[in-house]
């Protein structure tokens, strides 16, 4: 008998926008480790999934802290990659659930470093929160000899203006808190009116604002908000 | 009776990572539409979505010409777009299927563009080519602050140099026929032995070379081949 993980990307927030084999897998499962945000709060990751999960399937909810405090979350990856570890050595079906796409932007690639690639290991692709955003706001992402750059706005404010000024389109990932500084930076390259602002993309609470210029600096958006930047499109018509 | 239009994703190529949207979707369709090589080709899109589609969807293949002749190409489009509204207006449950996601690079984005927005259309996104490929060689996409650009080497090389050069993680698409140049804009920026090379991802002829310093110039890639950089995985650990 031998065990193996799974780490199944969930997609954006839409239970039907899993993949097949990501809903297949999970029906077979012996257990699946869902991220949860908070201690002991729900996990959207484990909301998404539970329709496909088996009768048999246990759930085991983990908390990985957001602090600043590196040992604190050093300690909580090196607990879960090593729990997982053990359920496949004891034979289980496991599955690690992550929002999105696993390889993007994901708690899982901290588990990854630590368990490396043994032969026990599948990692099955999904739908990226801004492949959602796109299609659901009909505005592409890049064609032709476009290109498209996937910044974080906890990255460096030269960075993220510098990949402004570079790119065809951009997605800014992770805005939540940061809207009214990253507003300046699209003010100042011109593109306040080309970005469009989508929240929960895919889930019952989606929001979307078309124009950035709409949405005051100091309202509050939900943890999930994204912008989408495309300087050719409506344009070029 | 009111006529509908899906512009359905099927993912990299696997059939079972299509989302359960898509599948379901096309389990119902009057129509499906797919785009072909060649003429009178395959449609590869066709084969991946071949085992969901309901007993009573027609096929119907559509050839969009890869010629430098905008005209020809024009005039594919315009004939296909209008054709899928016709169908709609008949109220038929129409398909349009295109690989990996159809925001992204996709001869779908022609198509919307003349289209426009009508509330009889919707896009369901798809798992890119990238997301793939970074599951199978387990290698990410990018984490915490890094950003992430995808490019297509059709682009000029002083723009993908430029790109090498500033972002953390990088997705060289098309690279068919380009091999001999992206190698040396990539030895140029000291990145040869940390960029992959994968070739038909999830599809039962997939090829991975780890680094691509083990590729020879010359030698004859598949279509459908992709670069994917990551600068700090495998270093950091």
């Amino acid at each position: 008998m031998s065990g193996k993980l799974y780490a199944l990307s969930t997609g954006p927030g839409a239970a039907d926008l899993i993949t097949v084999r990501a809903a297949r897998i999970l029906g077979s499962l012996d257990v699946v480790y869902a991220p949860a945000g908070r201690k002991g709060g729900d996990s959207l990751a484990l909301s998404i999934v539970r329709e496909y999960l088996g009768e048999q399937t246990e759930v085991r909810c983990r908390h990985f802290p957001m602090s600043a405090d590196g040992a604190e979350k050093e300690a909580a990856w090196d607990g879960v990659a090593a729990e997982l570890a053990a359920e496949v050595g004891a034979g289980k079906r496991v599955g690690f659930i992550t929002l999105g796409d696993a390889m993007l932007f994901s708690t899982w690639v901290f588990l990854l470093r630590r368990i490396g690639t043994p032969p026990w290991l599948e990692i099955v692709p999904g739908v990226t929160s801004f492949a959602a955003i796109a299609a659901r706001a009909q505005t592409p992402l890049a064609m032709e000899q476009q290109s498209l750059a996937v910044v974080s706005c906890t990255a460096p404010e030269a960075e993220i203006a510098q990949a402004l000024r570079q790119h065809d389109s951009l997605v800014l990932m992770k805005v939540y808190g940061r809207l009214a500084r990253i507003k300046t930076l699209l003010r100042e390259a011109g593109l306040l009116d080309r970005a469009l602002l989508m929240a929960d993309a895919t889930l019952p609470t989606e929001q979307c604002w078309p124009r950035l210029s709409e949405i005051e600096d100091d309202r509050p958006l939900p943890y999930f908000s994204t912008i989408l930047v495309n300087k050719q499109w409506g344009y070029e018509k």
